[in-house]
């Protein structure tokens, strides 16, 4: 037989995240000895907070790890609902609380408990890749919509409206801080986009994942605003747990059961040590708000920097550990351009072209989460690399 | 605005996976002090091996714990290569192997990448429900095919010759040792099996999580009759992992990249701690071997105390830890009788009807990976349940 009798699915033929493959490409560089400054990923250099890892030590000296229950253990359903109450006063009870591997089964999930094949998703370009990648293997039709300086970066109801008339749209993903460009929402272009979502029986998917990361603007719980939202979160941002692969999902209520039957069977559960952290990391305060305090100080440090060496077209950095600089007047071409800067000045950053297949070709989008050092020393590589 | 505005999306309407629902429900006569012996999910009552343990204890030493490249860590790839040389004496390349999420991550990548909406896929019935579930969720055509004692609970390359009758088949889905029944086929009905399937284009899965515990006959990995096959693994089973959620795919060649792709955005990468936890539970022989040695008693425990307390109709228990018992002398609604025998003699199986909806209604399948003691509890209990 030749391969030509098994070809991949069409699906399949989904674009790479390539933040993932200059990860990979970086890897090698290290494996033959170079040293990566890695502005690639949005990744935490901290560790999880020390009480997750002296639960999660606690939990292996018992040994016994197991499935749980898809919903995820109550102590985590219970610990996020007081959660809700603490952060932003509103009142979520456990019921409506789901445990998810990583924010990404909380998409995954989502959008196979809300949406049928063929259903039109509405996101912003620029914007997560893997919206648009899990929405096109699941059969869905993300409707990318461009996003600018006039909105600050923000979907309005006027977007809305005139994407509908392409067709009904079923669901709105918004993410504020949002990846890459970092921008908020105010409080009131928030609600309003809620509100014309409820009247209009649209889906109202909100990914909060950089919430507790906000250095300008006030940060809002799409559920302050309705009941009808369902909020995609993770530990892997704000509580420096990426590598456990734990998020959770708040559900309205009716959604809660179809989204659990679905998680039986294509999660299980999610990994029960990370669960068990999880609920520690929730109480953590002190050592989180110093490693936010170190992120603003590496947020001050390139604001001040990157103009100086050549890169002073950079959006509001309002949340979130992102910087989105326009690189027009280097390169039209950001693939290119960042695989030079990997590979001449060991600096790994993101081509825009993740995020938005068109306008990201003049745009880096650069992660300011690690080391305060790495990004003294990435200004200084970078310096060299520009001019 | 009414919950009618936001219905669910029709695919979210599979079937629960009951035996989650029976370890709910179990959960909650537990959580009113009542005593239950589980034996309604497919886990291991031991704990992982020790050296996975101490390599996860002192990765938590380290601390930072992040995404990994999508394909898993190398260390992990490269173990899992050696294992197929060292179990089956066959060479996979470390660059065909991928980590995953667990083999559920398994499933629904290789479903994904190998199947478009529409595509029929052949099932057993019985089967594993989650098999039929993902394929749903994911726009696939389960085709589920009864199999008997005539062919030992085996598809054959006649039930695929009859399946195409009615419409291309794009895949077949086979478990060997099988979950409910236990049941493998001897390594000339898979070889037939696999050689059907190259010649007609058809992707052939192999679910191996079974593997290492067998009983009776011989183990043989599909690798060993093609390259065009996927094979779907877990560290569930054999090496006591469930609650670590780590698994992998071996894939064809070409089908590596793809997979690879849908991975990046559906889970970034399976949970760092337990990828470095499985490179030592790969090595792990002794300990192991122990704990199915206890499997081994506990099954021959069951086969000689069942049929005394009245099942006498059971499936051979070739491999895996389940007996797939036939109750229909005492009920023919296996979901209403696994809820009483929970309830009155606190003993938790799973309902046939999970595996099969037709003749499910007159089998209980019996999880035999607990401790010994309980399962001679478990026939004390039963035994007063049943006369």
């Amino acid at each position: 037989m030749t391969e030509n009798a098994f070809p991949p699915s069409r699906r399949s033929d989904v674009a790479p995240f390539i933040a993932m493959d200059v990860l990979a490409q970086a890897a090698e560089l290290e494996a033959e000895g170079r040293r990566i400054i890695h502005m690639e990923v949005g990744q935490p250099s901290a560790p999880a907070p020390k009480a997750a890892l002296a639960s999660a030590r606690m939990a292996l000296e018992h040994g016994r790890l197991g499935y749980t229950e898809a919903l995820g253990i109550r102590a985590l359903r219970n610990a996020l609902s007081a959660h809700y109450r603490k952060t932003y006063g509103v009142d979520v009870p456990a019921r409506r609380i789901m445990a998810t591997t990583g924010s990404s089964a909380g998409f995954n999930l989502a959008f196979l408990a809300a949406f049928d094949p063929g259903d039109r998703v509405v996101l912003t370009a620029p914007g997560y890749p893997a919206y648009r990648n899990i929405l096109k293997a699941l059969g869905l039709v993300p409707v990318e919509i461009e996003v600018g300086a006039e909105t600050r970066w923000s979907l309005t109801p006027e977007h809305l409206e005139a994407a509908q008339k392409d067709g009904p749209v079923k669901g709105v993903l918004v993410a504020s801080p949002a990846n890459p460009t970092g921008t908020m929402m105010t409080p009131d272009a928030l609600e309003d986009l809620i509100r014309y979502c409820d009247d209009a029986g649209i889906w109202f998917i909100s990914d909060e994942i950089y919430h507790g990361l906000t250095y300008d603007g006030e940060q809002k719980t799409a559920l302050e605003t309705s009941q009808n939202v369902i909020i995609v979160n993770s530990f892997s941002k704000y509580y420096c747990m990426t590598g456990w692969r734990i998020g959770w999902l708040v559900l309205p209520e009716h959604l809660v059961r179809p989204t659990e039957r679905i998680a039986q069977s294509l999660y299980i559960s999610p990994p029960e040590l990370s669960q068990i952290a999880a609920v520690a990391a929730l109480e953590t305060v002190q050592e989180l708000e110093a490693v936010k305090a170190g992120y603003a100080a590496n947020r001050a440090l390139l604001l001040e920097g990157l103009p100086r060496i050549g890169l002073d077209r950079l959006l509001p950095v309002d949340g979130a550990f992102y910087i989105y600089a326009d690189i027009s007047r280097y390169s039209s071409d950001s693939l290119d351009f960042a695989r030079r800067m990997l590979h001449e000045a060991g600096v790994a950053a993101t081509p825009g072209v993740d995020f938005d297949p068109v306008h990201g070709r003049e745009f880096l989008r650069f992660s300011f989460a690690g080391a305060h050092e790495d990004m003294q020393a990435a200004l200084e590589r970078l310096s060299g690399f520009l001019s």
